[in-house]
């Protein structure tokens, strides 16, 4: 992904994880920032732990997966109105993907909302500050609720093996787990919440660590017990992520987005009486239909260095959007990406033009996820 | 800073500024990430740019300081009401060191304020997204204000020989530019909003560009025109930053610190009629007095890999606080740090202990800036 090698310079402000110091000696090269942490991004080669993740089990440091703590009477209130899914009939133990929006109607995050009890909610962030919204509405709004980011580190098993892993050291009750649930699992005494989620499309869970002493016995365990599955650690893997139409928050959307535009469509709950900001700017973007969407794209490439979003043209050269996020994909021996395409362009197999670091490749329009 | 070498992966998410192509070409060797952008951290020795930096005059990217633009009717409402500092009787023209803080008295930000207009105002902000903040306080007040981040990305000027570059530069005028103060200068018929301020203690200027081509054209310039002053490529240095107490927010401090500890006494107006978040917070906290105070440390230690806050212990063992910058000085040829210390111990020459990476070593208390 880096076309050049630039060292990343670490301070308190780019926090550690607690897992950090096992991963530098697993070999990480390559990390990121994300919510204010060290995120890592590859153990040296992205295919791969692209091919290991679709076939094997990976441990991956997610700690930057920040959760948002939400208590108190107000707290279905401060929460619901941060969220365009309609939330008022949520169950305790479930996760909730949940594109977030000011009043505009313009993406702030897209979370996912774990409700722990009536009164008591885990907003599961993407790459913003959303701590401050809460607080900024809390304090406007005089809610009664309690907002803090939860000293929780999320260790997440993911890949086909992942259920063998997990049931290896949770027993036969974690595979009875259903997607997007939690519940909470022993590990030698110490008690953890899991959820049967995250962030590729290879199947496995998120470990929620708040006792961190115990959480890095798992964490060392899960190599031991995993190594008759081939065990290795990782990271949310870029290639594997873009094949899966897996949004980023940053990457492929921003502010200045809105949720129709990402094809969050079935989590815009509008018709519901529940009230949240920016519903009646959705109403207006429904009515008048959207201008714009995120989609798959292939390009006749074999390398890409994607730093910022690059127009694309058609042969006569109008634009026919932006893209957000590549990387050659060995799978199908091509660039693979996400774009924001104009409306009239939104069609499986439409071709493009574009131009990046002095070089030129066409390229087809896609779904997601590709296929 | 670093103690390995780990290479920075980059994306879209993680911003370039218009300047990073150039600083590339330039030789900068580390990054790190501020308000989701790349900001330079070194382009190869520290401490030969900080010997540079306080003879010379150096050219910064700090496109990272991010500008919250607020405007309308109740801007001055909702900028006051974010701020411990009384902007009543504030200018148009003037920038404001101003801390945020939150309903419990705790840091948000501490950004400069710039008073553009009676009804403007910019924030130029350090790590955090304000703008949420922000826009979640306009949501629940129902302020008549408009929120965005300006398209604003700042160049500053840095280091003795600033003034004669830029009176070079932008003429006699440029010199009468108070400190805090801003105006409009223009190059080569383009108009700049231009500071005398900066994140040194060398003296400088900041360049508010909008208009990123002249900007980029002015860029190259200062290093044109700047031949004869010795002017180099640079970066907020860690080094000069410590000795001069210029406090970073992330590494320094955070949401878990009120301004009082921080040394911000001046910024607190608590006896004005003003009205600002946390205030009743702030009068208890004066009345009851700080339990702990940011400090200057010195250490007796040649090298030194801050990544997370250290405990210091004095010599029963006891807690004397917790490191939370450092790095080497050349100047006092020990390791300078900024340190939150225990009231108790908050006096000049106090002795502690502290180990870190397997090495114990010895230092003691100072004041800020280190002298």
């Amino acid at each position: 992904m880096d076309n050049k090698n630039f060292s990343i310079s670490k301070s308190r402000r780019v926090r550690s994880t607690p897992f950090t110091s096992r991963i530098e000696k697993q070999g990480i090269s390559s990390y990121s920032v994300y919510n204010h942490m060290l995120i890592p991004v590859t153990f040296g080669s992205l295919e791969k732990e692209y091919f290991h993740l679709k076939e094997h089990v990976q441990v991956w440091d997610v700690s930057v997966q920040r959760q948002i703590e939400i208590s108190g009477n107000d707290s279905f209130k401060l929460v619901q109105s941060m969220t365009c899914r309609d939330l008022s009939e949520s169950k305790i133990g479930r996760c909730y993907y949940s594109p977030l929006v000011d009043d505009k109607g313009n993406l702030i995050n897209d979370p996912v909302i774990l409700k722990l009890d009536e009164n008591k909610w885990r907003i599961s962030i993407a790459d913003s500050d959303v701590i401050l919204f809460a607080k900024g509405l809390a304090i406007g709004n005089e809610f009664d609720v309690k907002i803090k980011e939860a000293k929780i580190d999320t260790i997440a098993i993911q890949g086909p093996k992942s259920f063998k892993l997990m049931e290896k050291i949770f027993g036969k009750k974690i595979t009875e787990l259903k997607f997007f649930q939690f519940d909470y699992f022993d590990f030698k005494e110490t008690k953890h919440m899991i959820g049967r989620l995250g962030w590729s499309k290879q199947g496995g869970y998120e470990i929620y660590v708040e006792k961190t002493d115990s959480g890095l016995d798992l964490y060392d365990y899960f190599f031991e017990a995993g190594k008759e599955f081939n065990v290795k650690p990782g990271a949310p893997n870029l290639i594997e992520r873009i094949e899966s139409g897996l949004l980023s928050y940053g990457n492929d959307m921003d502010n200045k987005d809105n949720p129709y535009e990402c094809g969050f469509d079935k989590y815009i709950n509008l018709d519901s009486n529940t009230n949240f900001l920016g519903k009646e700017s959705l109403k207006k973007i429904r009515s008048q239909g959207i201008k714009r969407k995120l989609m798959g794209v292939k390009i006749d490439m074999n390398q890409i260095d994607l730093t910022k979003e690059e127009k694309l043209h058609d042969k006569e050269n109008n634009e026919v959007g932006f893209l957000r996020s590549a990387v050659f994909s060995p799978n199908f021996k091509k660039v693979v990406g996400i774009a924001m395409i104009n409306k009239k362009y939104c069609k499986e197999s439409q071709e493009f033009k574009i131009s990046i670091n002095g070089k030129s490749a066409t390229g087809k329009i896609c779904s997601l996820p590709l296929v």
